[in-house]
């Protein structure tokens, strides 16, 4: 079953080594059917390059094993979380890409300082808050999701499609499995050149509100006007 | 027409993944046919490993497109505005390259650190002011082409081919689109030894003006003797 | 004799090249037959790509050779003295690698700062003390073996397989010498995120405690769950 | 003529560009035939890929021309200088390579920061003064060698096999081309963990000096026992 989005959740795995995101097995993608309500995941610990399409996991959105014999990524209750709390999204990805991780350690939202960063995320990249030691000891993964989503509340999901956990690092979705990719591509990029803009002024402040507005409705809004139609 | 210049052109963009100065559709080059009055450049938000040289569109200088079935890059105006005001220049590159980014993003210009920097920019490379509100929001593109140029008023863009516009990112320029590109690698590469050693020194101080006079004319200078003949 | 352990840890050299992990001759990997009290470790000087598993020098735990024609590592005793007092090691790597290298030459162990860390390391990577002048002038390797040893003697060395030596550089180990190198692939990446994650914060408290466990024991503890059975 | 020296040189130029040190013609390798006093080195403004043993340059040391049609680099008076004043030096280099030249242009000196340094240079890698007005306008490249060799007056230029000249950027040199590259890939390599170093330790303190004289000797000195006989 899920033939194709088996192939497409593998081979947005696989994308993660290739753009250098992860080494190992440090990163997962999953993508959801809407329709049938099912969720592919790579399994846990296996090496990118041994994936096939055949061994993915397929699971409901309780996080039922409906197809599979191998373990789901031990992340997969957070991806579940999402996928319930944030309805209009196709894909997710966990890594511990450098730069990302790197504010996620340091408990800080990565700023939008250009137009970079405004071309992608409609502000402020957000951080969680760390978990407690409830939250860790019982239903670690599951509730990972909830201090997102708990993050998001006034936020909306769809303009900002990353988040940082306090910690530990990032989680990005999108559409599919492969704009989620994307957007764990570009949150890399902006993280990396935020954290040096803060060196090289001392400070944080982000642009102009028309810049941002500017950059951000060109590629998203009802009047985009960047790429092909 | 043009098959040549759209050639060149091509392979210009292609030139920037391959200098790793771009991700994703993040950057574009153009070229111009001053004869004509013709300019050349990429369309937007397409992949540079999918560009053939008739999907590059042809303009003219008021920005009318003259050939080619696709939209041209969102950044075509401030091209064209570089082009009226700086007349000897041949081609122009915009990126989102990480060391020139991070200054732009903090908003300023790229001391003289040493003889790599003075062997091709004579002196600091400028930051332009933020554009305010109403030029953001009216004729974005063209007025970051006049912020630029304004920028330039008491200085020589022939001397200095390369420009950082706050809060967004680097243009650089040259006397074809292959020069621009080459302008565009070095750029990226003294505005991350210029970052480390203000790091290092806690200032900006640039090199002494007869280091600075010596290594530029020796290679640009009416009695250059860098090179071949 | 010994066919085998001298293939593993031929390959487990030249893995360090590819890793990024060492430039030139700037490291070495040894494995043990713990059953036969016999060590395998690279010739001193030669060139990775020049290995073959002849050339690879067996020595006994009093540092005598057994079987081969080459210098053994200059850093054989550390890596002997290491095999006798941590008995449950099957494999030692030492390396010059970067971001380990600079928290060893700033004589500073590496802090716990994310689940990256936790997931491997049992808290943080300690640093050795200098060695004394007594203890570089004679038997130099073998005091670096047991300053190490000094350094661990109330930590476990099997929660944290890695050590740095001050003024000097990393040492990891693991059950084989597979298992090492990909430790000290990990101690890179920890290393450099925690550098940068001190940068932004000013300071290098820890994670907290609960999170640390969690990671730590859903990898290596009795209930782990990560990965396949 | 030198034809085999001739080879080695090219190759050696080459390797530049293979170890990263050098982009587009940044930087140039030479060798000497002592016996004959005659050195051969690149011709100027020549791309790596480009270059044939029958086009590189061959001088006497007083700077005639010998043989080739092309001219030689036009740093080639500093290399001269160089093999006039230090008489056992077979090979010198000169790079932009990014984190000697990040020092050389702070001005500052690379302290021996670990054992990794003192494996290749004992001590301090020195950084020259500024060039006068007077010496950057008139015999710009012999006054750089006299310059460099000025720094040394009170050093062993054997010992320490690199050099920073202030506000440019790193010359080594070596027994032969080869070795002279292999010095500055090192430089490199300790002038990155250096400043890093530096960052995390808010000083520059060298390692103790029997630390020094232990790795620098068990490589160079007369009991040197690393590598094979």
């Amino acid at each position: 079953m899920l033939e194709s989005l088996k192939e497409q959740v593998m081979l947005a795995n696989q994308e993660l080594q290739r753009q250098q995101l992860v080494i190992y097995t440090w990163g997962n993608v999953s993508g959801i059917d809407r329709a049938r309500g099912l969720v592919v995941i790579k399994p846990s610990g296996v090496a990118y390059e041994d994936l096939t399409p055949d061994k993915m996991v397929v699971l409901d959105l309780e996080g039922n094993v409906v197809e599979g014999s191998l373990r789901p990524s031990s992340d997969t209750p957070t991806h579940l979380e999402l996928y319930r709390q944030f309805p209009s999204i196709g894909g997710v990805v966990h890594t511990h890409s450098k730069w990302a991780t790197i504010w996620a350690q340091a408990g800080q939202g990565i700023p939008c300082r250009g137009t970079t960063h405004a071309d992608y995320f409609y502000g402020e990249i957000p951080c969680t808050r760390p978990l407690t030691e409830e939250e860790v000891e019982s239903g670690y993964e599951l509730n990972t999701g909830r201090v997102i989503v708990g993050r998001f509340q006034e936020m909306d999901y769809q303009a900002v499609p990353a988040v940082l956990v306090a910690e530990h690092g990032p989680f990005t979705w999108g559409k599919d499995c492969h704009e989620a990719v994307h957007n764990s591509v570009v949150l890399e990029q902006v993280a990396e050149m935020a954290f040096f803009t803060r060196l090289l002024t001392g400070h944080d402040r982000p642009i102009s509100g028309h810049v941002l507005e500017k950059h951000y409705q060109r590629k998203h809004g009802p009047a985009a006007y960047y790429g092909q139609n």
